[in-house]
This record gives structure tokens, C-alpha cells and sequence, in this order.
């Protein structure tokens, strides 16, 4: 791509009501749009990360068998109602809207309903279980405060997955199964350390269920962790039952601050049995079918990537999820030779298939292309002047650790 | 895929309240799943198709230069009161939502002034220009009916693009190179021949706008067309004024049942003028940005083309957004030998990277796959049996025209 044809520039300065950091480094970079607060347009750069972390989710949730789908938006009252979670006075998140052809519509925040409601098309016989299904859906979640850029949207896309099991031994399986997949997917994301599979509250069918908490300054919780041992702990469930269950003291917990970017729960037969989802077992008796609710926050890892790795310079993107692997720098393109030698540079890095943004534009003084280069985050930057074409060398710059080195055009190649 | 795997069943009768053939047949072959009235899930089978159409617009509009981005589904009330199309006595298909923070938003049906908006942060100068942006968006429309099935939905996916140009001249050639860009996305999607550019009402910049109507049983329109001079003319705009311009009789067209699958459309200064996008000349001189909008209804091509193409046994896919090109169907699969001879076709075709869906449950009789193959849809059905092994030959059925022909293995794969 290049930067000449790209329509996004970058800005100075963040709209002065946006305090966080991650949306004020994604709004200056022109990888979102602020629409109003909670509510990001994503611009083609931001775009590419959140659909590099759909494919990464989408990899690992196919791997365990799960299947995508779609779900809509707008939600039938009578459904949620028969729920108990049609009231605003039980789910303080919902957009309701008026129907004009006669009554009510809810706006999306959740799924568990009208997925369990549809799966009675499709689920008759304990032969047609386990099923696994997900979705990367736009949820709407009428939020009183959106502070925290990205991370938490009134308009924000997330993973849900639900699976559908004759009983518990079936569903623990695949729950335990998503836990593995899940820590690949914030392995493969550069977070993987830092991730931890935290003890949360859990509900009938279940003592704890589990979240996934990255250790972020900017996160809105607070966990309790021992990493050496790589156990957490939600404060909610942080009581002597709970230490004892896990052999764990609680000095030897540090409180941190962490961001929630999965969690995984356990709703027993209980959904089965209110949204009416029975099947046949082998002695053709009805049976609630056992649910799970599997959720990931897809922008909102697109925030917590930017807080986690940003430094005073703008963004840094795991190689996994940047737009772009190089930011190609040209410099001196208003003489001819230059030019061409670099747009020969572009050429072949493209047809390499290395993923490159080329800095093309003539007009730009060095310094502020280093500036947006640095702003926007690719993991490598590579410039072409006169001096590295006199030179015959490039000069490559790794910006996670600052590291510049000049290498040859085959030891370029190699080395991206 | 297996088909034991696929958690969709077909279905043997579409719910009472189902009224378009379209729906009908996507719900029974498990492609969706009606929520409410114009309102769809989209299940694994579906979303493959939506998601290669898709695929198809998306390589089409970056051909011409435009760029993919996503805006959001929120709207601010006083961005759209600027431009007086908040009100539903001007726009009567809104979903409004009161804000828990206060206020009121919308839900977008369209993004002409988000997207011109936004523009404001990355136009500055005439330089800038031209910019052309689309994304695919999940719009809501409160429409008051909604009996088309996925033809005309309460939500739906559709892709709408925006150009942003200098001036006329520059406009016009987008529009113009949107227009090919449009046709060769109908040509490649089976309905080129029969999707003519339509004359239909312009506004203040300009006396016609252009739709792309598809000749179809199920249109809600009305197009007057000469098929032999591909001019075709809408209803609003068939006047004597209009047939002098094309130099066309009224007696040359024939009125025909269409439905719209495109429109192209010019505001001209007015939206820049109404939201506030200028940029400077070079003169240094405040211009208004010239702007045209361009839409594709993605899930309404789903509908059109079940519609034209499906016969009395069901739906029959276009190979271009087929989910699978083959269905593989077993029989006699309880035979240990004809099963492992079946699993080794199956993964021959996949190691080829012949999408295949395959048909491996043993459990279903011979007469019941056919049919569901039939509903189903895909382009070619190849049948392997205990009688097919013996003859060391496979059916090969086209789904299109119903031919079957005896290939050797080699002959199969050769002809997929």
C-alpha cells in the first residue's frame, strides 16, 4: 500500500474529550475515528488489526471444532422476557428501540437467547450433539460511562461462542478444551505471558467460572495473582474457601491491574431450560441441553495491544496483527534515480509477499515521516535514501527495540 | 466439510409465516434462520455465501482504487439534524435509542454523513482528492413491512462506498469506472446478462441517478427495458423528455419485473456543503467536496440469486458463491470397505483444494441425500457407492442442468 493513496492522516493531537491512551494513539495514527465516546469507526489501518485478530481467534475456534455463524442484531422482546433478561432493571445494557410496524426490539449485547432459540431447528437427538458455534458480532451495550477508548465500546466487535452438550462431561470438555485455545490465541497475539486464567464468580451449575486477564495498567479490574504459579484470582471469589481450595496464600497474591479480554461460563441445563432447548437421550426421554458461553473482546485486544506495548513515540504492533510487517521509508523521491530505486524496493518486497506500507510521498520532510513511521507501529521500518543507495545497503530498524542495522538487499530479504 | 459435522439440518417445511420463496428455501437448506420479519441469522452455510459475495465486491471496489473501512451502527442525532434527515417525517425508516448517558441516537440505515464527516479529520487540501472509501455494513431499516425475505431486510448487509472528489470532472470518471466495477460484479456473480443500468430520479446535481435493476419474478420494481439496446428506464423517470435524451420509443421497452441490486448516486456540493467538508483549491480557496454514493445490497443478491436460479428441488448456486462446488455423497457407508474408499475420494478432492462438502452419514437413506443435495444447492454432486466402486467410476451430476456422467477418477478430478 501506499502512503500517497492511503486517505488517512495523522494528527497532532486527539479530540480533547478522548482520555485514553490507546484511542488517543489510535486516533492519531488514523486507525479509528471517534464517533462519539465508546463508538469507533475503524479506518482501513485499524480495520486490518481487528480482522488479523478475527483470523486468529477464527483459526483456533475452528481448530476445536466450532463453527461460525452470524446472528442479528435486533432482538425479539417476547424471547428475552421468557428469560427474565428483558427488563432494564435486570440488564442495565440495553438499546431498545420501537418497531414500526407494532411493539419492541432490543439491540444485541449478548446472544445466549436467541442462538438457544434457534438451535431448535437443528437439535432433536443426543445424536446431534456436541455443537459448537461462533460468531464475531458488532454488540451494542448502552454503557453510562465509555472511558477507556476501545476497551470498553458502546459499539465494539466480540467473539462469542456458545457449545450445546447432552450433560456436564460433554461440556467440560470442550470448556476445558476453549481454555487451550484460548491461551493460544493470546499467545499468538504477544500476550500470552501476561495473560492469566482468573478464578471469577460462577452460577448455579457451577462454583467459578473463568475469565482471562491480561496485566494492563489501563485495565479496569483488579486480580489477584501469584505468577509464578500462574493462578488468579477475581476479587469477588477472593475469600478463605477459595485460597484453600486452590492451596494458595493470599500473601502470596499481588493485586493488579489487568484488563478482562476473555471469559468463559458455564450455564448448566438452566438456559436449555428456560428458552425451552430439549433433546432426545437413547431412552427417548426430553433433557435440557447443557449450554457454555465463550466469550473474546476483539477491539478491545486492539486497545489493550496498543496500552500493553505503545511507547512516548505512538504505537507498536505484535508482527501477528500490524497492518503492515514493514514501513518502507523513501526519502530524497524528488530525485528521479531515488525514486525509482525505490519504487524497485516496493516492487520486490510486494512481490515477496512481504505485507510493506511505502512512505512514497515526495513532499514530507524526513523527520516527520520517521514521526508517523514511529506513530503508526509496524514492527520494521526500512529506509531508502540516496545515502543507503550510494551505500548499497538498507538500513533497517526494529521498532519494539529501537535496533538499527544496515544490511545488504539479500540480507534484507532473508532477515523479513 | 462433513456433513455429520455441519450442525444445520434441512428442513421439510419453512415456518407459516414465511412468504418469500427466497427465505423459504435459504431457512429449509439450513442456510438461515428467520429471528422476526426481515430478520436473518445467517448460518455457517450462509455466511459462506455472504461472505463470497463479499469477496467478490471487495476485489472489484479496490480494483478501482477504493478502500475498506467500517463505520459504526450508533449515529449522533446532531450530525444527521444538520443535514434534516433526523426526522422521521423526512426519513421514515430510523431505529432510534434514548442513550443511558443521556440523549438520543440513531441506528444507521446510512452513512453518507458519519463518513463525510469523518472525512473532515483527512481532507485539507485539493491534494488530498480524490478519496473513495466502502465498507460493508450491517444496516437496520425500520421498515414497515418486510415480506421479501432476504430481499428486503429489517437488517442487512450491504456495501456502500463514497466518493470524494475535486469537482465534477472528477467525480465522474469514479462514477463512471463504479458503474464497470458494478457490472463485473453481476457478471461474475451468473446475472450480468440479465442486470441492466436503469435511469431512475437524480436530484439537484444531476437529472438521472443509476440503479442496476435484475430482472427477477420476486422484485418489488418495475423496469422498462430494450433488452437488444440494454437501455433500461425507471417508472419515475419514463417520460417523453427521458426517451428523446436515450433516443429510445416507448414501444421498444418492455415493462418487466426487476430488482434493484445496485444504485449509484451524485449529491453533488450539497452533503459537503451541509456538513461542513471543504477543502482548499489552489487558489487557496474554500471548495465544497463533490460527493457520490454508491450501494450494493450483498444479502439481497443472496436472495436474488436463489430466486432466479432455484428450480422445484431447490436452491442451485452460482459456482462463484457456491459454499462448497462439490457435494460428495456416500451411500452405503455401514460397508466398512465403501466407506474407507469414500473417506480417501474426500480427502483426495480436499488435498486438491476442491471446496467439498461431503456427505458421510450412514445413517441417512440414499433417496433423503439426494433430495437434501438437491436443496442444497451446490454445483455438482458426485456420488460414490458400493455399485460405483465396483465400475471404478464416479456420477458426476450437474446441478444446473441435471447431467450426469460416468468419469473415471482421473476424468473427475480433471473436470472439477
Amino acid at each position: 500500500m501506499r502512503q500517497s493513496h492511503l486517505f488517512t492522516k495523522t494528527q497532532k493531537e486527539a479530540p480533547a474529550d478522548e482520555a485514553a491512551k490507546n484511542a488517543t494513539l489510535l486516533i492519531r495514527a488514523g486507525y479509528v475515528h471517534k464517533e462519539m465516546a465508546g463508538v469507533y469507526q475503524w479506518l482501513p489501518l485499524g480495520l486490518k488489526v481487528v480482522e488479523k485478530i478475527k483470523q486468529v481467534v477464527r483459526e483456533e475456534m475452528n481448530a476445536i471444532g466450532a463453527q461460525e455463524m452470524i446472528a442479528t442484531n435486533l432482538q425479539r422482546k417476547e424471547l428475552w422476557e421468557r428469560t427474565n433478561r428483558w427488563s432494564d432493571d435486570v440488564v442495565d445494557c440495553w438499546f431498545k428501540s420501537e418497531l414500526k410496524a407494532g411493539g419492541e426490539v432490543g439491540l444485541a449485547w449478548s446472544h445466549e437467547e436467541p442462538l438457544a432459540d434457534m438451535m431448535k431447528n437443528h437439535i432433536t437427538s443426543y445424536k446431534d450433539l456436541p455443537i459448537f458455534i461462533y460468531q464475531f458480532q458488532n454488540k451494542l451495550r448502552n454503557e453510562l460511562r465509555a472511558k477507556s477508548g476501545v476497551m470498553r465500546g458502546r459499539e465494539f466487535v466480540m467473539k462469542d461462542m456458545y457449545s450445546f452438550a447432552q450433560g456436564e462431561e460433554d461440556h467440560t470438555a470442550f470448556y476445558e478444551a476453549s481454555k487451550i485455545a484460548y491461551m493460544k490465541v493470546f499467545e499468538r497475539l504477544g500476550i500470552g505471558d501476561d495473560t492469566f486464567i482468573t478464578f471469577a464468580a460462577g452460577g448455579a451449575f457451577t462454583e467459578f467460572s473463568h475469565e482471562f486477564q491480561t496485566i494492563c495498567e489501563a485495565g479496569e479490574d483488579i486480580t489477584y495473582i501469584s505468577k509464578d504459579r500462574k493462578i488468579a484470582i477475581n476479587e469477588e471469589v477472593l475469600n478463605d474457601d477459595t485460597l484453600k481450595e486452590l492451596g494458595v496464600q493470599k500473601d502470596d497474591l499481588e493485586a493488579v491491574k489487568t484488563a478482562e479480554v476473555g471469559n468463559i461460563f458455564n450455564f448448566g441445563t438452566q438456559k436449555g431450560e428456560e428458552v425451552g432447548l430439549f433433546y432426545k437421550n437413547e431412552a427417548g426421554e426430553d433433557i435440557p441441553v447443557w449450554m457454555g458461553s465463550y466469550g473474546i473482546g476483539v477491539t478491545r485486544l486492539v486497545g489493550v495491544l496498543v496500552e500493553k506495548f505503545a511507547d512516548e513515540k505512538g504505537i507498536i504492533w505484535p508482527e501477528t496483527v500490524a497492518p503492515y510487517k514493514v514501513h518502507l521509508v523513501g526519502l530524497n523521491l524528488d530525485d528521479k534515480e531515488i525514486k525509482d530505486y525505490a519504487e524497485g524496493v516496493y516492487a520486490s518486497l510486494d512481490n515477496k509477499g512481504i505485507p510493506v506500507l511505502f512512505d512514497d510521498r515526495a513532499e514530507v520532510r524526513p523527520g516527520e515521516k520517521f514521526a508517523e513511521a514511529d506513530l503508526m507501529g509496524m514492527p520494521y521500518r526500512v529506509v531508502v535514501s540516496k545515502k543507503t543507495k550510494e551505500e548499497g545497503k538498507f538500513e533497517l530498524t526494529n521498532r519494539t527495540t529501537g535496533e538499527t542495522r544496515l544490511l545488504s538487499e539479500e540480507e534484507l530479504y532473508n532477515h523479513l
